[in-house]
This record gives C-alpha cells, sequence and structure tokens, in this order.
C-alpha cells in the first residue's frame, strides 16, 4: 500500500510542530501519509473530504472547530488508516488518546502527558494498542530526552529479556547547562547559582519563568515514562521523591520577576553543595534514578564521582546509563542534546516512518 | 495475522547463535515465528512439511544438506512470509541475501560480512529491498556494535533529513581494552604492550589469534558500513587507510605463537606512541572516523586530548559520535559493550522483532 493512502493529522504547530512538518515536507513519497488536518491554537485546517492540506493555508482563525471526540470520528471515517502527531504538550488530548487508539488511529508524539500521568491513562493507553491487534500503535520517542534512542533502547532491553537493573542520567538540558556551568568537572566555575540561572534564562536555555525547571518536574515526568517502561507501576511524577531547587522560602513568590530578584537568598546554599562535594573530590550534579529492582524512583541533587560520564557531560547534553544484567557493570550510555525544536522533531518523524512502514 | 503464520530459518548457532535462539525461545507467541530450518556447519534440521522444529533436536550429522540455493527456494515456498537470520560470519551467506530477499526472503543479521565486502554486494543487497515493495527487509543492528543502538540512530538520523557531518569512535572491544590498559587516561598504566596483548589473548578479550584483531579489518568493516550508510560509496575496507598493529617485521611470522613471542619487539615503538601523547597531555587510542563531508574514512592510532569521551572511555566498551547538522557541536553518543553473545544476540531479536511487527 502506498503511503498515500494513509492518513495524517497534526496537532500543535509550534517550535517542534514546524521543524516536524519541515521533515515531513522532506520524506519521499514512499513514506509521507497525506497530511489531511493541522491544527494550532484555535485554527484548524481540513475538509469533509479528506483532501490534503498545506501549513502555508493555516487560517488565522477558524469559525468551526471539531471538538476531539470529532477529531477521533473524523479520521477513523477517513477512507484509510489515519495517524495522529500531537506536537502539544496538552493534556487534553493526551487524555483523548485512548480514544484514538480504540477508533484505530495511530499515535506518534514528543508530549510527555499521556505517559507520565496517571497510571490509569498509561494502562489504557496500551490496553487500547493491544486491543486493536497491532492496527493502532504509540510510539513516544521524543518524550524523554527528545530525538536521542532512549524509548526505542529500553523498549529493545526489555522485549529482548534483558534485566534492567537500574536507569540512571541527567535528563533536563536546562539543569545539565546549569551545573555544568555552576560546578564544572574542572573546577573552573566561577558565577553565582542566582547569576547562572539569570544568565541561562536571558540565553533562552530556561523556560520563561525558570521555576519550571527548577521544580524538577519535568525530570520526574521522565523517569515516572522510564521506570513504567522498565516494569514499574509508578503512579505518576508526584509519588515519588523529587528534590525542587525552588527554595522553601521563595514558594511564595508571586512572579518569575520576584523569584529571580531573590533567588540570591539561595546562593550560599548551593554554594554548600558544590564546597561539599569539592571536598570529596566530587561535582553536584541534578540526577534522576530508578532503581528497579527496590521498585524506587528518585529525583534530585547527587555528589557525583569526577570521571565518571555524568560529571564530565558538557553544555545542555543529556545522559541516559541503562544498568542491565546482559551489559554487567559498565552501562549502555546514551548522551547528547536532549531539547531543541529539531532534535525533538527528528524523533517524531522517526517514529512516523516506523508507524508508515509497519501499516502501508 | 498471527506471528506463527511467519516462518524462521536460523543459520549458525555458536555463540550469538545459541544466545538468539534462547530469546527466541522467550518472547511472546505474538512476536515468534515458526522455526522452521536451523543448521550449525555440516548439520540442518528441518522438515519438507514446515514443521516446527527445535534446537534440541538438532542432528550429529545430516545426510542430505541443503545448499544456498535450495534453501533459498526452500524458504520461498513456505506456507507464509519467511525470515532468514543469519548468525554466522560466513561470506557465503552473505553473497546470498540478494537471492533470498529477490524470493520475498527478509534477512536478519549480525553478519558483517554483507555489508562490508563489495560495493555490488551492498547494492544488490538494497536494491532487492527496494524492488520487494518493502515485502522483503534487511536488519542489521549487530553488524556494528553488537546490540548498540548504532545503525538504527544513523539510519533515523539519515532518514529525517538530517546532515551526519563526522562519525568517530572506538570500533572494537579488543582494541578498547588493549589501550584503556595500556595508557589509561589517569595515567595509571604500567605495563608493556606485549604483556596487556598476552594478558588480554588468555583472558579470551581478543581473537584466538590476536593478529585478527591487531590488523584493523574488524574495525574497518564496521566503518565502511557505517560510511555506506552516511551517503559514501565505500569501494570496501581496503579502500581507505588502516593502520595495522601487526609490525612489517612481524608480518612473516608463520603462527600466532611465534608472534606473540616476538612482540615484545615492538613494545619501545608502542612505548613511543604512549610517551608522545602524554607529553601533549593526551592518550593514545585505536579510532575509526568517517568524515562525510570530505568523504573520507580512516582508521588508526590517535592522539585523544584527556576528559573527552573518547579518552575517558572503560574496559572494552565501545563509543560511537554522530556529529549533524543538527546535533551541532556536541555530538550524539553511544557507548557500552560492543561484542559479547548476549548482547550481539539482543540486536538480532529486537531487529526480528521489528521485522515481525512490519510483516505480521
Amino acid at each position: 500500500m502506498p503511503a498515500s493512502k494513509l492518513y495524517l493529522a497534526v496537532v500543535g504547530v509550534g517550535g517542534v510542530g514546524t521543524a516536524f512538518l519541515s521533515q515531513l515536507a522532506s520524506l519521499p513519497s514512499s513514506l509521507r501519509p497525506t497530511l489531511i488536518f493541522l491544527s494550532r491554537s484555535s485554527k484548524q485546517l481540513y475538509t469533509s473530504s479528506y483532501d490534503p492540506v498545506s501549513a502555508s493555508d493555516l487560517p488565522s482563525s477558524s469559525s468551526k472547530l471539531l471538538s476531539l471526540p470529532e477529531l477521533t470520528t473524523y479520521l477513523s471515517s477517513a477512507p484509510g488508516k489515519a495517524i495522529l502527531v500531537d506536537n502539544t504538550s496538552n493534556q487534553d488530548v493526551a487524555n483523548s488518546y485512548p480514544s484514538f487508539l480504540r477508533q484505530g488511529i495511530s499515535v506518534v508524539t514528543p508530549n510527555k502527558k499521556a505517559f507520565s500521568g496517571s497510571l490509569q491513562l498509561w494502562t489504557d493507553i496500551f490496553d487500547a494498542v493491544d486491543s486493536s491487534d497491532c492496527q493502532a500503535m504509540v510510539y513516544h520517542e521524543s518524550s524523554v530526552g527528545a530525538g536521542l534512542p532512549v524509548i526505542s533502547t529500553l523498549k529493545d532491553l526489555v522485549a529482548t529479556g534483558d534485566q534492567v537493573t537500574r536507569i540512571e542520567g541527567v535528563f533536563s538540558g536546562t539543569m545539565s547547562f546549569l551545573f555544568n556551568s555552576f560546578a564544572p568537572a574542572d573546577g573552573t566555575g566561577k558565577g553565582k547559582w542566582s547569576q547562572i540561572v539569570a544568565q541561562a534564562k536571558e540565553a533562552g536555555y530556561t523556560e520563561p519563568d525558570p521555576r519550571d525547571d527548577l521544580n524538577g518536574m519535568d525530570v520526574a515526568r521522565k523517569l515516572t515514562i522510564l521506570a513504567r517502561l522498565a516494569g514499574l507501576k509508578v503512579q505518576g511524577p508526584d509519588s515519588f521523591p523529587v528534590q525542587s531547587l525552588i527554595p522553601k522560602e521563595l514558594e511564595t513568590a508571586k512572579s518569575s520577576d520576584e523569584f529571580m530578584q531573590r533567588l540570591p537568598e539561595f546562593d550560599s546554599e548551593m554554594e554548600g553543595y558544590k564546597d561539599e562535594a569539592a571536598k570529596a573530590g566530587k561535582v553536584v550534579r541534578y540526577v534522576g534514578s530508578v532503581d528497579v529492582a527496590a521498585g524506587k524512583v528518585k529525583v534530585g541533587l547527587e555528589m557525583v564521582e569526577k570521571g565518571t560520564p555524568i560529571a564530565s557531560l558538557r553544555g545542555s547534553d543529556n545522559l541516559i546509563c541503562f544498568y542491565t544484567k546482559r551489559y554487567g557493570a559498565n552501562p549502555l550510555v546514551i548522551q547528547g542534546a536532549g531539547a531543541g525544536g529539531e532534535v525533538t522533531a527528528m524523533g517524531v518523524t522517526a517514529d512516523l516512518i516506523k508507524v508508515v512502514e509497519r501499516l502501508r
């Protein structure tokens, strides 16, 4: 079956979505489904007769918007199998995955929300995949580490019968950048913590409100996904210890600006962690880990031995170590940029290719 | 279609093959094709009526052996689609891949020979895949770095339109072990080169004849595969510079034993490389690289900056860096054991699952 008999809906055309559409346009026709639905915020583009649409035709506003159930019906009635690419980080769209999948619509997404939310949603999604007899599939490589082959590798380890004993690493590009700047392994770090956060914010390395990075929830969501893939029934990202780098005293800050103004109050505490680590010949890093055997997940500051891959990280790279029975003492390690529109979109596009190869 | 309607032939039941059969047996039935043919050296097990066979029934000798063309006919006449898993390192089997593929038989293998041999064989294989309209596919993850996600990652980068500019790394577990022992980054290495080779040989870290590792051809074959996947028309592993660590003076050694006895003559030369690197604050490593833009591939000794991932490698780990346009200055890095029966078989089993998911 030619790929053009497969139908594609793309929800979300922001940074990742735009990069994805550009990558999609470059695919050979044998791998490119027919784009029939496109939406961005309150704009939608589609025709009732499933004609191909183009991103350049996305209207500035749409009068009649399809609700998520209506979109499900629209896609399930398409004249061929349909694939939904969700490039949003929207919880409502994520909550609809089981409905899409039950209607035979495959889902490809970097959206963490579906896989790191309630365990019930996770179960509903994969039950829907199972009961579709493999006709509807879900791929979400970019939900952890963007385009880095993290999810696919973990799935391969598990599927081939390896025992994953421990997963450990640096799962946030922002945290990586902050700590590699604040306490580099070669001891050259000079700036105060609050200065480094301010610089990172200005350079666009943090969310607009840096508290959205510093609370650790983004890392906790990624660890939830990995722990579940490794077989743990984790209830959610708030069901295990997550160390927030928002000091208790600043939790009442009403705005991002007020928070940044008062952050220097926290500098001596962070300097203390740095010095404590240095005295032990180590460096402080923001680490996430899953101890599969003990069933424990945690996220927070750790003192890391110099010379280890985690301590040697540079820039804003992510690093993920899989310790398994087969790999023994030396883990399987994956390292590289774990954020950014292009590399996130790459994970989405590569997943889409895999779905097309299975469906066509 | 249930996976049991897919038919599986396994050629080669040595270290990798045995580990593969064990992993195969653990797969859920939804992913496990029906095993109908098994061969090891001059033994074969199959029935003319395509009945399931079991490794425990492999006879001690077979009177009538199917030739490769006969096996092709046998499999193409099976009552469902057939998959050949080639766990040998046999050139004749590799040469037959185009025939298998043209008959609609998919191929899964860790055998480097097909992909690093003549460019004509490479072209024949992928032409056969293309002309099968995706009904016959070839997967060979374990041909580079065993179960590490090297081939799949490079394919995803290329397929999604990234520009791979450079591939660099340590592609031999044996070379990794030898140099990490001889010249570790922390300067603790004490043994002479010949002693370290002898220890590695005794511990089973080298081929029975260490010259099969030291000639660099295994690394050259892997680089040939990666360079071709990145788009270079490399004629073969002997078409670019490969530095052999078999000294000219010892090329005439008639046996592995004579070679090992005379290897100490080479110690001062190797010590020289080590000292030269140390004076520059570097370490000596056996590195392979593909410069995609310049179209250049090379394999040999390099002086590597301390603190870099290659210099910091431990044990017998492989390390592969992909420099691409999207990933920018910091490469996508994959690291871990790149040899061993279990992890090599893992790559084969994971590939088989992907083929089954596409065919069923």
